[in-house]
């Protein structure tokens, strides 16, 4: 299918459709009231909603490539769900299509203590896997915020991270092994027990797909031994200079923390009165550092790192050693997000990278375009990687809040791109970031991603309209377009 | 192009197609004589030859774009070659193919201290990028055997690790931006200069792609910097049962070494008498342990690491902190392939992954394998990510050894995807284990892998006959399937 039909509406015959997904699923698996709809209506991204025309919960793969073959033959979207806990719309809906809801197929299938590898249905949730496994002293690294809720479906198709992905890196570095269908109707099993593989890397491919490549029906995931030891640090500065100072000689020095995580003034505030976490009120911004390993290597490392936080300008070094300390230190950190967002009716939450090097810089425009647009925003981020999670405050109900706050969000992510940094951290893409994609990439390459998306999807019904814009929508963008030599997306005849 | 066309002959108009070649290049830039055609028969897997029908060595990007739109104009299959180290034929010329070369483009563009990035064109040669870049106390991670010759562009294509990818990943993991020409003459931009990029992980699947996808021009890693403390231990066991239990305690206990390298009684004993290394001959395998980090840290984990080795039976353990003595260990474990090569007129060394846990049972079962051929093999590997590298020793003048070495290599092979492992560690597929891949996918996977192909390169000229073995290959070799459920290759009328 043409790269544009995604932004047509899908014509089909209602009414057949829904009696062929009728005979597949039992009546509690399919959902076409209105009350019933209302919670699929949006995701994390709840500033966007859409009525779904309907919503499957199937029980088990068998009823999920069924599914499948009867969108695929009547040319049905299909947008994947899994908590629905996402942040940049992936899991948004549409009125003519079918949203197809993994919540149910949440068992754990095997757990190989020797192999350290867990296999699971996709609607398992992250913190339930390191739950089913704590007793064999392992654990599953990647922990977004939403641990609690996300599905490991999930954080394939958006390829989550979480505060520990400094040291233990994203989705995809701890995923093994997909079991994918895709709308062709294939299970194509990729990867294994085993972080490498032959063949092209389609495992990273999934990882980050949202939806639009596969629908993911098991998911093997790496376990890692618990760290014998663990201890929290709080770096608190003046300023976020210095602590972006301190974020660099850290690095520089070779060390590489569990998590390190930084606040700005107005997050600390915030997280302070929310979780009451002990953080220093008076300070501009703070630095949270997780170390772990064995006893002898976290003491020494420790010892290395205060002497670094000092050196750079802290004025105020705490060390958490106990697990009930820690865990009030990171809950606030935690807790940020609804913490600032107790300070307005509504909030945005931005997510973008950029060299660590720009951080000093991109807090200064940020806080310039914070006073441009007259809206408060909070920093919280993953300092250690360099990805940023703005966080702008707005009122919905007054007229204009919603459209200034989202240009606002769209000119820091153009900012981060500016920085050599990118508009997506660990958010994905979804419709949030459509536009800023038009920035990233160019025609060229945003065609190369629709071959690769009909490779794996050639009817076109794997949530259409997420994660790549389309050129006629970037041509329509073109004079967002900051990088140099490429092709002008006026000139887009030959596509 | 269907995917069964790469086994037949390309015609085209040979006369033509080498006019506009010339017109392209400079006399020197284009090698049509048997003298000259004679080092670029084979890469490094030697046992295979062909003579190209003719080699091109660009000397810039624009030279590279017009060769490509000649070759895909006229349809004349192009083999895309780094240094030809290579071990698996990825680089094996086709007598009615162009090979071209990379070697010449190899300046070093840019370096970037502060964001510890360095921009690089493909023929730069491993080892140079760590060199060029040492006075800024900065190196680039994955050291393959061959760093002194290997090229970035070659590390790419084949995904390649080294000694110390157990801690610092395979060139996937070390890259952060590649320059792309597909076979359209489209030049991407992929990934950038931090880690983290939106869109599908194109990235990740050009990493080892094996100049199928495209060819990449220009390649920019992301920099170290150089560990303040380097130790290095060698652990001496009576048998690799032992050797394989430290391992697993090692990586058990959380500590995560620089390297991990495992060598058995005949690789130890071939070592030291090429490289006087040091090594204790009356052992049955030996462990080379690297340690780096903060002076504080190396010292706590280098004493957990020595406890470890003890308690599970090391005979002997000595520490190197020099650095004379930290290389004379390496030397050993550096020189091993041409030291075991000194053993016999030839030598095959084989590339699987196996998880750590299988360890000695598939030690014990190569060494079956051996007796049953009566071809002597010696092991060494990267015990750490399970990575395993025998090495079969033959003489090809002996009528049938070479046939019976690829046999037994092939079943080392499968026996690593029966223990649940892959076909494939650090040296690709090439042409060398297309058989192996048949076991490794099913039929439905391949055609996927092919559907990828065809997104980059409809044309189908790029290093056709590698990586990606036909369903027509794999139907005739149907009975080496040993997966459970899938689609059999004898079924294969729907592609």
């Amino acid at each position: 299918m043409s790269q544009e039909d995604v932004e047509a509406a899908y014509e089909f015959d209602q009414q057949a459709v829904l009696k062929e997904l009728r005979a597949i699923l039992g009546s509690d698996s399919i959902i076409t009231d209105p009350a019933g709809l209302k919670p699929y209506e949006c995701d994390g991204l709840t500033a966007i909603r859409e009525e779904p025309w309907v919503v499957v919960v199937p029980e088990n793969e068998a009823q999920v490539i069924a599914v499948v073959d009867v969108c695929r033959h009547a040319g049905v979207p299909l947008v994947p769900r899994g908590a629905g806990t996402g942040l940049s719309g992936g899991a948004r809906p549409r009125a003519d299509g079918v949203v197809l809801s993994l919540a149910r197929m949440n068992r754990i299938l095997e757990i190989d203590p020797l192999n350290c590898t867990a296999r699971l249905q996709p609607g398992v949730r992250n913190l339930a896997i390191s739950e089913a496994v704590a007793e064999l002293g392992l654990y599953y690294a990647p922990d977004p915020s939403s641990q609690i809720a996300c599905s490991i479906g999930g954080n394939v198709a958006e390829n989550s991270g979480g505060v520990h992905c400094l040291k233990y890196g994203l989705t995809v570095h701890n995923v093994v092994g997909l079991r994918v269908l895709t709308s062709e109707g294939d299970l194509l099993t990729i990867g294994g027990s085993v972080l490498e593989a032959p063949g092209f890397d389609l495992l990273a491919l999934l990882c980050g797909s949202e939806g639009m490549l596969g629908i993911v029906t098991e998911v093997t995931v790496q376990l890692l031994p618990k760290p014998p030891e663990v201890i929290v640090m709080l770096g608190a500065f003046a300023d976020a200079e210095n602590c972006g100072q301190a974020v660099a000689d850290i690095i520089g020095h070779g060390v590489i923390p569990a998590g390190m995580e930084m606040m700005d003034k107005l997050a600390i505030q915030a997280a302070e009165q929310f979780a009451h976490a002990g953080y220093p009120l008076d300070a501009g911004a703070i630095l949270l550092i997780e170390l772990d390993g064995t006893a002898e290597e976290v003491a020494a490392v420790g010892e290395t790192v205060e002497h670094l936080l000092k050196r750079s300008g802290a004025s105020h070094v705490e060390i958490a050693v106990d697990p009930e300390a820690q865990q009030k230190l990171w809950k606030g950190r935690k807790s940020a997000f609804p913490a600032v967002g107790r300070l307005a009716p509504d909030y945005y939450c931005m997510d973008g990278t950029i060299p660590r090097r720009r951080l000093a810089d991109v807090l200064r425009r940020i806080d310039e375009l914070s006073q441009e647009y007259d809206l408060p925003v909070a920093n919280v981020f993953h300092a250690g990687d360099g990805n940023l999670h703005p966080l702008i405050l707005f009122d919905a109900n007054i007229p204009g809040q919603l459209e200034a706050t989202e240009e606002m969000g769209g000119r820091i992510l153009e900012l981060c791109v500016q920085m050599g940094g990118t508009v997506t951290g660990e958010h994905g893409v979804g419709i949030e970031k459509l536009n800023q994609m038009c920035v990233q990439f160019n025609a060229l390459e945003l065609s190369q991603f629709f071959a690769v998306k009909d490779a794996f999807d050639p009817a076109g019904i794997l949530n259409p309209g997420k994660g790549i814009p389309t050129l006629t929508r970037c041509g329509e963008l073109g004079g967002m377009h900051v990088r140099q030599g490429d092709l002008p997306f006026a000139d887009i005849e030959r596509f």
